[in-house]
């Protein structure tokens, strides 16, 4: 189990239409058997950028992602969207340590 | 509701005191009221730098933490551990936007 931050700084114009798509992956990421959380985050102090808060059993399950029809959609669509490129951070979990409280 | 990201960044000496304080705070903070997650987590590819995960129903919820045993103990203990001074970033939710979900 670990946990990849997706930080995304979207243009101003884009907003709700970013706003949407997200969505949509969240919804079809939640439904992935690998898939733990998908929460989608906006800044407060910059409602530009967004965090994707996305927990993955393993690393076959987020490989597999990438191959989802939402998250294939999710990227294309927002090629255009980015004020600078997205940056992932990848988490090993200290707590909670019992994988039933994910 | 909203989430509080807390980054922190640890001098490598204390990683095994500072992990051990933090799952204390961990366990303190889950059991407050207005505390619906507390995730713990390690960068992977810097194993010096944290991400706390804090998720409060209310300003209210967040502001009571700051006087528990638990956080106070753990801000004394790791004052002089910082690599440098942690920095929390506040997120409104976007998804799931199902409370039940948190």
């Amino acid at each position: 189990m670990f946990v990849n931050c997706v930080y995304v700084h979207v243009k101003q114009e884009y907003l709700p239409e970013f706003i949407e798509i997200t969505r949509k992956n969240h919804e079809g990421s939640r439904k992935e058997p690998g898939n733990l959380r998908f929460d989608v985050l906006q800044q407060f102090d910059d409602p530009t950028k967004f965090l994707l808060y996305e927990v993955w059993d393993t690393e076959e399950a987020a490989a597999a992602h990438k191959n989802t029809p939402h998250y294939q959609e999710w990227k294309t669509a927002v090629e255009g969207w980015m004020e600078s490129p997205r940056k992932g951070v990848k988490h090993r979990v200290i707590c909670p340590s019992d994988r039933s409280k994910w």
